[in-house]
């Protein structure tokens, strides 16, 4: 269906003293960085200096908007309304910008973080209020979103470029969806069985469900981990995969 | 020496489900509205609503960043790095910028809130690395600073656009400075007197000191406080003076 | 069914320089206060003020622990473990047990807060692990939750004493549950009819619900809401009224 | 001078998804843990574990409070009242404590973390309020701070047990204090240096400045540091060396 594919990983979730995942490592092997802003991890130095890298290395830079839930990294789910889904995303798509604009680069995708992504993707009123927000802020930037969601579609309905995002070491259901984390066979943690569904999520737009069944998928961008251990072999070993099947890797264009 | 000054007002300053101060009031008589940007209070639902409000009024919009300590309302001093000041200063003028592009509208000016005012003003270091933060972000906005500080004077040898914040109810010294509020005589409480004070820093370049010089100072803005009580009071009461000595009421311009 | 009830406030809900409620007005009224812990509101400071004031009265002073969320007041449900809910108690029940014991009292109980009040009495794991963390800091403490909730029924399940919460402003179910604030009739605005459904509750043990029905209720303690206009009057009221049908007003008593 | 010396451990310092040091390492060697309570790091999850780390060791349970700065790690000078001190200090205390009464166990001492500690033991007043928060919580806990410092002074005037903190990778200056982090010859990176400074001061009851004279030092507690890469190593050379001069280890007994 497609011959490239973007790859992102989430960046910049340093706290303070606190350090998380190998941003450098993973820089190498990526097209597109999604930057935490400060509501989950990512305190403004740590923007400007993930910035900066991202920007020396012509990686494209994105903002990683979050609930606003140190304590618990953005991964609980939080009660909040549309509007308040409004105000927190401009907030932090805008303090991103402005980091982005002091280091002589700027903007060019905003994806959810965890909780966020999450309800997001269920809840299409929630997906409007942030479609909107990044629109209202910048109507280029390119909308990253699980593919197939209410993310995406509410996104594209709202004339943003949205990039279908899958994942290389989550299972699928039927429905296009992932496999809940609490079901077994939900993690793909054979190397080559990984890279193989990448492939055929980029050369023919399905992937195989957990069911047995192709299921058609559109693959815009694949997210890395750069938080796991191995990042940095599956990194090359994805680029590797990807290369001998003519498959460029390159960062999704803005509208 | 000048015909014309600007009102500032702090607004926005609400946090969450606390408010503070009578912005709605206080909008009719100002010309520039420093918003606050969550660092000291100002949630992103409060900042929408203030920028709006000050949209709508045709009061110019500037941010308000101050340093992270809601519990303290960024009024205790901290010691923090030039390059700290920098990174915290371009992420909450990024935010805001983010919310008045959400609302059709932009930013005008910068002033510091609290103790990173009064900070800035003393060390050099410090103002310079506000200043530059300003200027990275965006050179057209204008920085607000006391009158005859380092804020002001850095700003105007990196190239931006300063305005002297002078002020009504406070005396000053003979060195330009303001009285220590721990001192006697900090404070002028009487009306009358305070009004004397604004029309002489406004159409002849000086202020009376609490020792009897006349002192220079140069009054491109003067700071109207939104929480007290007799503030509507006041501020009419100024406009009707400033009216009655032919000087116009408009805010400073942008570079 | 009674000659006596508990009447509890929420107070000390200030934080910094922002002021909620007027809790010395109503301090006069009540027999127990819940004291906010610093998550959703109440500083360090707030919490010596309010406990200082409390104990200056023979007000009970009682914990109101609450979800992390500053911003939004605790009153946004967020998706924690019980193992969270634990901990998070723990702490805020030990910080003001430490303030009480360096005012020279000590804690009388606890009452969940707002969104933490609200999902732990229809989740019976979370409320669990609420009263388990009671429990461990101190199982002399009284634990405060919605009249035939699962909250009081663990806290009774492990040994705690309960006290049942009634409301005067709120509507009931068939099935003994408050009408939720989205429907219509949620609300008691009329205080007459307020103050006959808390006598009906005290004396008879009943609450005639929306559809008409005498349900059976439990009436240990009735909230007072401190930041409403009319508080201080509607307090008065219901002392009055509560006076003249012989029915004392006490704290609950502990274990 | 002494034939006994105390090692504590900062600990617990963790939070939320971020984590810090090698705490388990460490706990085999050391006598007394200080854990973090929440305003530098240690959220209520990593407090409970913590303390469950050192009681299961026998390792006494220490309070390690904080200014309010998670974003700074608490090692920025913040200018606070006396009082705010007060009120921080019986907050965190009391947290920590209700998290040692859940599991079993209960709090030993209390020693100022980061900025608070440096401000504190060269101000009076600061050190009065934070010695007068930990007796009014509970007189009998146990005061660490620097040794001959206002902090264990005025523990001490106020009735509390002190115990005198020295430091084996620092150099010392002729009044006794530390040489500032800021000056050649402040740190001192060889071992064999360090534990030879260690077994002066307790056996001795002096240490050798940096311009070669022997001040006096009083040696109770001896600071551990447990986020640095040899931190087991060095732990394990002092325990042998300490054992080698006849030296026992152990804690600061209670007043």
């Amino acid at each position: 269906m497609s011959s490239a594919i973007d790859l992102n990983c989430d960046m910049g979730e340093s706290y303070g003293a606190w350090t998380m995942g190998n941003d450098e490592a993973v820089l190498d092997f990526v097209t597109s960085a999604n930057v935490a802003c400060g509501f989950h991890g990512g305190d403004p130095s740590t923007m400007r200096k993930t910035v900066t890298a991202a920007r020396d290395r012509n990686v494209a830079v994105g903002a990683h908007p979050s609930l606003p839930d140190l304590a618990g990294f953005g991964r609980r789910t939080m009660q909040i309304t549309p509007q308040e889904a409004y105000d927190m995303v401009v907030y932090q798509v805008g303090a991103l910008a402005g980091v982005a604009a002091s280091q002589g680069t700027r903007l060019h995708h905003v994806k959810p973080h965890g909780a966020l992504y999450n309800m997001a993707a269920k809840d299409a009123a929630l997906a409007q209020a942030i479609c909107r927000a990044v629109r209202d802020v910048d109507a280029s930037l390119v909308l990253y979103g699980l593919a197939g969601s209410h993310l995406v579609s509410e996104a594209e309905t709202l004339g943003l470029r949205a990039a279908h995002e899958v994942f290389a070491d989550r299972s699928y259901q039927d429905d296009g969806s992932l496999t809940p984390r609490s079901q077994p066979g939900a993690m793909i943690e054979e190397v080559g069985a990984s890279l193989a569904q990448v492939l055929r999520m980029v050369q023919d737009g399905v992937v195989r469900s957990v069911s047995g069944r192709d299921v058609p998928v559109r693959a815009d961008t694949l997210c890395i981990h750069g938080d796991q251990p191995n990042a940095r072999v599956f990194a090359q070993a994805l680029r590797d995969a990807l290369s001998k099947a003519g498959i460029a890797v390159r960062t999704v264009p803005q509208a």
